[in-house]
């Protein structure tokens, strides 16, 4: 496998071979030690000397059930530390067949221009993308497939990318090309954008594909895995029959669905844009309910959603999203809400930051809560390159800031995501305390307060969260390294031998004799590279916090986050 | 003396006696130390939580010459830190008449509703200022002197402040009743505005005044310090005869006057923005040159600018001002940055936040450099509450955020000021390290790289800067805590014996026995006050830098900043 290097200074691509100590790193892992060590953590991150890598995972692709997660990684413009972004699509699978380990975006060109990266066989190599400039992310997709097929795959940012927007995202295109699978948070669009990059078009005809040493030993734990995450009740039947959307009523029930900029913990309307809702609303519209974001993977969360009139409105309709717009903005119309996620991905920026910009704005009376058609205004005048779209576009803190709102939901100034830190204590530590910022999927411990998975730990009371997410954690920052999505974590948790199978995977496939010992060490080493980053940005304890007003209680139960600081600092004793 | 604490969600004033260790401080010492006492570090700089305490210096109200310093003390919504800002003007010498050592405003009305603070020999009371709300500072002066009297001291906010903007200053009138003298760094006046404070009137008539314990002692210290205030050639005759401005001349002949944006050292057109054409212009219409801020000013480096027709147009026109709409904005129309400065006065904006931050606009394409109606335009937005005029209001490094620009010249998000610290070394020491953000008055070292005041220490070279630097800082600390102008530091720097009247001065008024070593401890113990309330706020050394765009060379001495890191921080060892 090989390391190429995009010059964008020089407009020069050169290939390296892969470093020893590089070796058993890949996706997140991989992205944070190169950020790490080839970043200046001082630098700003629009500027030529932050750089973007790209990584697919260990496992990607290989035959490894659901192992399509693509890790993107960057000094980020909207939290100023360090950010690992991953996304499903096609992208992280092509990569890998075509031996490529990891991509490293550096340097700025000299004069305002796009370019195309172009990835085959043959190559990388950087070609004009002047036709693409101003284009949104479907029409990028269908252009570029056009051009090279309908095989290829395509990342992409839009005109939040362009305009360098903080919530730009990157698009990574579904099995079908449609841009719905996105590098979300951190801004990565931005940067991408600020190194003159537009899109860039994956061809893996007549790639070599993965080298795996042991292919039985390898089907075999493969095979074994896919069961257990197949068997799971929430891996196996809640995600293929509902999507993430299944959530809304499961968190409504536990009064953590945020509603109305984070007031309230339960949303009134909340079965009118529930999982449940979405699930028979696509059927009757003979959309599809159970959709792979990625070839190979047994879960199948995604869903392809149709508007009234049967035709295709958006696809990869999350929780997340429909949380952010639906209940945090008292929004109970699912389909304009389908809308503004389309619109998102379209015009590429994150659903999760806009679905808390967009709260905050009515915070500060720009539009008010529960009008859907002035959101959908917003967003558009993202596109449009308006002083308002580019506030919006700039998330949740900066529009709390140019509109003077105090309550604003974030913390190093990334959105809160869809759960309420009150309500769910254990994900309220892992705002607090990821390198990432405000990032739910960083530790995700809605399993054990909630779900109950991997055990029950009280979400309302303070004992056992810091462990549990520090815990999740170390474990998280290392599936985010084997290009596993996130959700076979289900399966880990709850059943003993999952994670063994994993680790039989990567032996088999790299011909090691790796323990689960090991990949626990992985995951620490991780985000201790992380954290040493974010320091050297000028980050310190007090940065590790949540905003005053969740000292506020929140209802149905009267939580309030009571998590002693110190305790929120002991997440990182490892 | 009194202490007056103002609650806002009460609606209630009390007052208390003043504790013991808070005897001997006044002014910035006095207000860092309340501060760092009482709002949390983590607070919302516009939420309940946070504090503005109001305290003029220990000799203000006296006739210690110019002695007429106001310190706010509040968290920045700025910056997140600390901040201490200072203005002239007639508040302080008012305040302290009345017997008022310091006035905490905390707590936030539970209405959206504007109140006015009436300070009497009477007391403190809150009144309604429906009348004032949406008025800008020159309106809102004229009508509470026609109400109150011509005599009263006014404080207020313009509709940056109502509406929360983060460069949001804090206007004190003149003696004649202009609003032309400004706490103006740091978002003072988003702060009083989310406080529901519009304006405050502080009438003295009869006041108490202050006890000056030994009035013969004082006298003639008083006389003495005079003396050499007047017969130093910077403040007694440079900045009397051509006020700050005559910085223009000096620091382009050094190479050191950022234009276009801090791309180069020298402005083509600096002559005609210079201290000297100032003065020769005001005298040729009839304005005055030579005018103080404040009753018993020696130095009077205030003046009063007329335009075409002779009319009043401005007054306060300092160096820093038209450095930041002229040389950084590569305007050389003198009269469209006079109406610049009563724009920013009249608005309540910082006039240096809004020279960077136009010249960031500019380098963002908002509009083209030199553009000067363009530019007043701009700042017109800002009193319309449009989208842009809230994003230009936010100052230079948010406006550099929403249009997507690298090169932003702000140190902890507050606008470097009129001298650049490539050729001015000393000053990038201060830039970099003061708890403030980049302010020039924390430790203006352009007196000894520039003026050869205080010695000289070559401006382009690394050596010496950093002592400098932590000298100048811990000095100017203690003297903003006095009242006394900064400017009575060249004759402190340069005249052995001025620092002894000072602390004569002192002795006499409270009967103590203070030696000049007791006033460098009291800067000491400042300056780490407040960098501790800044740790506790999330910052740490690596906040403590220059923009990476430093190093690139600036001409015409292809200077850098390379003061190394490690250096920067030893500003800290003390």
């Amino acid at each position: 496998m090989k390391i190429y290097r995009v010059n964008m200074t020089e407009g020069k691509v050169t290939s390296e071979e892969v470093k020893e100590q590089y070796a058993m790193l890949g996706g997140r892992g991989l992205t944070s030690q190169i950020v790490a060590e080839e970043v200046d953590p001082l630098c700003h991150p629009l500027g030529a000397k932050n750089k973007m890598v790209i990584s697919p995972g260990l496992l990607s692709g290989t035959n490894a059930p659901s192992s399509g997660r693509l890790s993107i990684g960057f000094k980020s413009p909207l939290t100023g530390g360090i950010k690992e972004s991953n996304a499903g699509g096609t992208a992280a699978q092509k990569l890998a067949k075509l031996g490529i380990k990891a991509i490293i975006i550096e340097g700025k060109p000299k004069e305002d221009k796009y370019y195309l990266l172009k990835i085959s066989n043959d190559g990388i190599e950087l070609d004009s993308a002047d036709d693409l400039v101003g284009k949104k992310n479907y029409d990028i997709s269908e252009s570029l497939r056009k051009k090279f097929g309908d095989k290829v795959g395509v990342m992409s940012i839009g005109p939040a990318g362009e305009y360098r927007l903080t919530a730009a995202s990157v698009a990574v295109i579904d099995p079908e090309g449609r841009p719905v699978r996105h590098c979300g948070r951190g801004g990565g669009g931005a940067v991408l954008g600020s190194k003159g990059i537009k899109a860039i078009v994956i061809d893996d005809s007549d790639a070599p594909g993965v080298l795996v040493h042991d292919k039985g030993k390898f089907k075999e734990a493969a095979k074994d895995f896919s069961k257990m995450l197949t068997s799971h009740p929430v891996s196996g039947q809640g995600l293929p029959m509902y999507g993430t959307a299944v959530l809304i009523n499961i968190l409504n029930e536990a009064g953590g669905l945020p509603t109305r900029n984070f007031r309230h913990g339960r949303f009134e309307f909340a079965e009118k844009i529930s999982g449940e809702m979405v699930h028979d609303t696509i059927e009757e519209r003979k959309g599809n309910p159970t959709h792979g974001c990625h070839a190979g993977c047994v879960i199948r969360c995604s869903q392809v959603y149709h508007d009234k009139e049967g035709k295709y409105l958006t696809a990869g309709f999350e929780y997340e999203t429909i949380w952010g717009f639906g209940a945090n903005c008292e929004i109970d119309d699912i389909d304009a809400i389908a809308k503004m996620d389309f619109l998102c991905d379209d015009i590429g920026v994150d659903t999760i930051e806009m679905g808390v910009t967009l709260g905050v704005a009515m915070e500060g009376g720009v539009i008010d809560f529960g009008d859907s058609a002035g959101a959908i205004k917003l967003l558009e005048q993202i596109s449009q390159g308006t002083d308002l779209g580019r506030i919006i576009g700039n998330g949740a803190g900066f529009t709390g800031k140019a509109f003077g709102v105090t309550r604003i939901p974030t913390v190093k100034n990334q959105g809160i995501p869809a759960y309420d830190p009150r309500a769910v204590k254990g994900i309220g530590v892992t705002y607090a305390t990821t390198p990432m910022g405000a990032d739910h999927t960083a530790g995700y411990s809605v399993t054990a307060n909630i779900l109950k998975v991997g055990g029950l730990i009280d979400p309302l009371k303070t004992e056992g969260q810091v462990e549990l997410s520090r815990n999740l954690q170390i474990a998280t920052a290392a599936v985010d390294s084997t290009g596993l999505c996130l959700f076979v974590a289900f399966a880990v948790l709850d059943e003993p031998k999952a994670l063994e199978r994993i680790v039989d995977m990567l032996n088999a496939q790299y011909n090691l004799k790796l323990t689960t010992d090991d990949v626990t060490e992985l995951g620490k080493s991780i985000l201790k590279t992380e954290r040493r980053f974010n320091k050297n940005a000028g980050f310190n304890d007090a940065d590790d916090r949540l905003p005053e007003f969740f000292e506020e209680e929140l209802e149905p139960h009267g939580a309030v986050f009571d998590i002693p600081h110190q305790e929120l600092d002991q997440v990182w004793d490892f």
